[in-house]
């Protein structure tokens, strides 16, 4: 694992739109000595909203990390701003779904190990036990939920309480094949990562590489985005595409479609757990 | 304009699929003393369908260009095969369909010039004036068939009458922004390209960068398709992609995607007239 | 052509980072009642510099256009920057260079009277007379500059009087088959594009398809980037690719490879006309 | 692992072109009553040479697989044909070399769990101990070979003869940060597979990131091929690239340039396995 880099603070804001936005967030951190590592700003016209992302050094920041918020609300009330205040020294905190597919999870654990991901994953749920030795073989706590008409709404109080217990932050379906419970969305919103493999809106819902196949699209994709109420509707996050021809079955695009799931949702995860990410109107701002 | 290649002929082929159907094919060609330059054939499995394309060199071979489909036809008809016969010595008259945009009409206009398609363009059609400086600048005939609600019907007769009369063979809306008569459809039946601005099937009909951005897609696409009665529902023979962000706004990608929109229609053009393009069941063989 | 877009001011800067430098250019702008339109930063950690692009309404801002520079000067100056100030009413007089090769300068031509580019193009100029129907068609002004053994340091000396006469601003060899003087490279500093047809540094100099086709690459590309003395080591701006195969022939990779060269070339362009392009140590940071 | 396909034979064949050969090819196989399943060909008209690829069932093919080199033999003679024959279930013994990077080694191990590449992986050999628990976790043998300047000679012989004692047929060199050595070459000739980390003929050699960053280039690449006596001069057989901005440093280049290495070397070996790579002169015919 590489040597942990200096701590950081990271604000994202949005707010309404007005002259002097810039100059007001700069001078809060300016005044305590905070030495700016990334600010970008993004302004939506049509929404007249206002956009950013603010990272500096905690290495001689005159206020502690607990100070940070109060301070900084006073400013943000001013301004009608909503922020999420985060540091790089907090860990988030991961649980993976899966259920049989093993490439989403083997690719998220091999990031996990080399340390890119600069997460923890405290455990693996599934509603199958088919993918226990992949979880074991890496040393990470494997958690069985098989789902039945019966018992479905015990199944999925006894996850959220694990979750809770277990103080995970983000849920990512790892080609969990389950719709999971309103419940989790309501609790986990906008931290709930899907990986669907079409090229959204394009083919929702099941078989996406079947319904590819039959239209004889010449390009397939995959898409990863927040899992809201609505099936396959939530703010997308990262979408990548690859080309195929006439000569690929549907095996062919479920094998080849594979190395996109992965790709997508590792790098929507890195962009989630890196705070580069800010919902607006089922819509995402990804800073770069 | 590069000096012209040597004459070839050009077959596509589809039939029940069964043991030896390319021996008989070669032998055909083989026996007239024919040098194959290209063969390509496909399989679908699920269709127990075989697909070919042969391109072999008129040069020294013993059939006279009208031969060769009477003598081909007894093999075709014993294996069920229905065929297409092309000799690229015959070179495709197209005519455009344009509204007002010029991205698309110029960039194959400009093509066209450096021989690179190897069409005539005998005619461009308009509903609007605003291209007749477009066309005139590079001496093709414009012909203007303004629509209104009265005068329809009439003005699609008379272009399919114009077209008939300058033995058009092939239709390419060049960002012709009228929905295109069953007459002209029926009379040009895989013969008319369109390019929509969007990667099908998302985003079907009007405003489709509209809708991309109001869904909050990371990429946009472009697809040229034939034309069949059901709107942007026909065979696709191209599509390509580019990655967007939340800084572009609608008018960027209108002004972003009009580079996918002409090298797509271009490419799907340059297929299409080099006859590499078979259509089955509403789907594209575009054999490489 | 759409309607002109609001007048903005935009700044390019850079200079040896430390705090406090956000706060003070947003409070020069904030001073003058200016509306920030866009703000994007940049800091390389390794050469501890600071890069930024700020660009905001005119609208209302209490400084005339000839006061801006002046007045920021003292500020600028303060924190060693060095900085460049542009008016998007200022449109960029832009000399385009060709040889016998039409692909990219009818694209330019198509952008240009679209409006896209907001650009003026007083003077096409080529080596040879190939392309003056092109220049015609489109009511631009061609100057021929054959050049020969003897005649090229006249020549040379003339194309640069002329380009003062136009008050040209920038010179785009689209496809220019000439090596440019280093008078005129060193007048032009950093506003020379030139579009090299691969995959920079790969096949440097002459023929890059025949080389990338002996080589047996599987993609291709084009490059375009700032000319400097020493030939195809520039900064480069953009760069694209595509994927080829084995079936390519040279004369397939010449082909394909001007669907590259036009759009790499056109967006380059853009990027510096729109004043997103800042060059340091023969790289460019290309704000986005 | 999914159910085996049916057993299928593949040839895959240059030779000098003359008119008549796929008849006679495909005639031997429908003399035996064999059913294609894949014909591809290729004729590169500069060097006069006809490539072909051709796989067919061994169901109800009337010869034995011992018997079909024999009798293919007499057809190869008469056209000096060079073909390689080879059979679906014959499955590919491959070796993977591995340094300390574990990031191709877990791609390819969970590819080979999940059955998609259809081979066996009997050893994982080393110059570290590194990534030993990688091996350990998937039960794959890890044969450490440690490099001193003393005892290279003597490694590399114990290699090789590892090597044949496990019938390897195929060595894929995962990150292997060594060179190897000329007599591995001879003896794996067209079967070593590397991966170099950029867009070759681009940054040969070492620490290709850091040329890439330090050239400014906008895009980066990784390039699958068979390893040569000449450094990273040998056969491509695949490559891929991504976009990268001025804000990614040598290190983002690092962790982005992992997903290209472990996809492009992923889909080097699938093609490398699946007989669709034929080499010929330094470069490769990849049949799709």
């Amino acid at each position: 694992m590489p040597s942990p880099a200096p701590e950081t603070a990271t604000l994202l804001i949005h707010c309404p739109d007005k002259p002097g936005l810039v100059h007001d967030v700069t001078g809060f951190i300016a005044s305590h000595h905070g030495n700016i590592i990334d600010l970008q700003q993004h302004i939506d016209a049509g929404e007249n909203t206002f956009f950013m992302r603010l990272e500096w050094s905690m290495d001689g920041f005159l206020l502690d990390r607990t100070e940070v918020d109060p301070r900084f609300s006073t400013l943000g009330r001013r301004h009608q701003m909503k922020w999420r205040l985060s540091f790089s020294a907090d860990r988030r905190r991961i649980a993976l779904f899966v259920t049989k597919e093993n490439h989403c999870l083997y690719d998220l654990l091999a990031r996990h190990e080399s340390g890119d991901l600069g997460i923890d994953i405290p455990v693996i749920i599934s509603n199958h036990e088919t993918l226990r030795p992949a979880a074991e073989r890496f040393g990470i706590k494997f958690a069985p939920f098989p789902m039945t008409r019966e018992n479905r709404l015990e199944q999925e109080a006894a996850q959220i309480a694990l979750l809770r217990d277990l103080r995970i932050d983000t849920v990512v379906l790892a080609r969990y094949m389950q719709i999971v419970s309103p419940a989790l969305i309501d609790e986990f919103s906008n931290r709930i990562l899907n990986i669907h493999h079409s090229f959204l809106p394009a083919f929702v819902g099941a078989k996406p590489y079947h319904q590819a196949h039959e239209r004889g699209v010449k390009i397939i994709g995959a898409t990863s985005h927040y899992v809201t109420a609505e099936l396959d509707q939530g703010p997308i996050i990262h979408q990548d595409v690859m080309r195929v021809s006439h000569e690929d079955t549907v095996a062919d695009l479920v094998r080849l479609g594979r190395d996109l799931e992965k790709s997508v949702l590792a790098k929507a995860l890195w962009c989630h757990v890196n705070d580069k990410v800010l919902v607006y109107k089922n819509k995402t701002i990804v800073f770069g």
